[in-house]
């Protein structure tokens, strides 16, 4: 399994529950793909959002973000990790 | 304390070395702006750099990684978590 970091742009003003909703719609259906989101976490004013996951692809995460709604052509393959 | 997410560019072909001595390099000064740098994840072939921090501002976030050797521009506030 790998860690990925997603990054979607354009998302100004989206609210707290909004947020939680849609990462609930990738939580659903995750496990077809053996991809899980960990974390996901909002910059409202500048209308960013990151999501952790980790999976066996980029393209398998993809095509979870994908079925739930939010597709994004920004996705990182995280080979390190520091802590 | 607010969570920070910043990001980096243009480190293709970084080692897990080299991101574990730029990472050494906030820790031993991030107290001096009640920064703390959680973690930093690596994408050695597009080049991405993402460092999750806790801190006071934005502001402080950024002095840190100036005084590092590593500035960026791209600095978010993360408003909201989920997991």
């Amino acid at each position: 399994m790998t860690k990925f970091m997603d990054v979607h742009s354009g998302f100004v003003g989206v609210s707290a529950r909004q947020l939680q909703e849609a990462h609930a719609r990738d939580l659903v259906i995750e496990a077809d793909e053996g991809v899980h989101f960990e974390r996901a976490w909002l910059d409202p004013d500048r209308g960013k959002v990151f999501c952790l996951a980790s999976g066996p692809s980029r393209e398998a995460v993809l095509r979870i973000h994908e079925r739930a709604g939010h597709p994004t052509s920004e996705i990182y393959e995280l080979l390190v990790e520091v802590a």
